[in-house]
């Protein structure tokens, strides 16, 4: 699943999901998040050791907010489950996560990467500050 | 509760928080909204139609990500409880949230607007994309 040309651009461009999950205590949780988009899921890295990912453990579900910086009344959010596997042994989807965004630096953690592959099952379309759309 | 010095700028500007609340299935809802700030709390306005507030009344957990637009490597995460107003018959404090994000238009709305008002109890520091400190 994927949003229509409208908001695609806004997967296609380094911006920021700020990504909602579910603590053990039933609790919401929010963070800013890098992500990749091959043009059918996005995709995220951590590690397994963060409680975002024991969130997940629990309860795959996640919603992500990306909104357009050049004009943040459009936007979208996705919701979906997350399905977890883990990095190589480069680290190589972390690695071009970091030349998407410009911020090159040392992974040090590579024994603990993950990947966070969202499959979406909801995608609502957001315009002038109003929900223009829904994708199901 | 109210973060230092080094990031109560992103509570005085006006930027966009992206709140992440439980679903009634227990799942996670994120959506960027404005806020306003008035030294002591995070407060947004929303209508009382609306699926946030729905969520809200089940379970009034919310937290919220704000990161800084120039330099997003730089933000917050505020957890804490939600309790609900309604705004008073001119909609005086939507009206605010216009003025400060500098788009006015008509309110026509105002018999079910609600002040959503957040009584933090953890905030969580990030610089440089780490969490630098944490407030509780």
């Amino acid at each position: 699943m994927k949003p229509p040309d409208s908001h695609i651009d806004l997967l296609q461009k380094p911006l920021y999901a700020h990504v909602a999950t579910v603590r053990p205590d039933g609790g919401p949780q929010s963070s800013p998040m890098w992500f990749g988009w091959d043009g059918e899921h996005i995709r995220m890295t951590h590690t397994s050791k963060r409680q975002k990912f024991r969130n997940f453990e629990r309860d795959p579900r996640i919603a992500l907010s990306i909104v357009d910086p050049e004009g943040p009344l459009r936007g979208m959010e996705i919701r979906g489950t997350v399905s977890i596997t883990h990095d190589d042994d480069e680290a190589s989807f972390y690695q071009g996560l970091q030349r998407r965004y410009g911020r090159i630096y040392p992974i040090e953690d590579v024994d603990v990467r993950i990947i966070l592959t969202v499959e979406a099952t909801r995608i609502i379309l957001i315009e002038g500050g109003s929900i223009v759309g829904v994708v199901s």
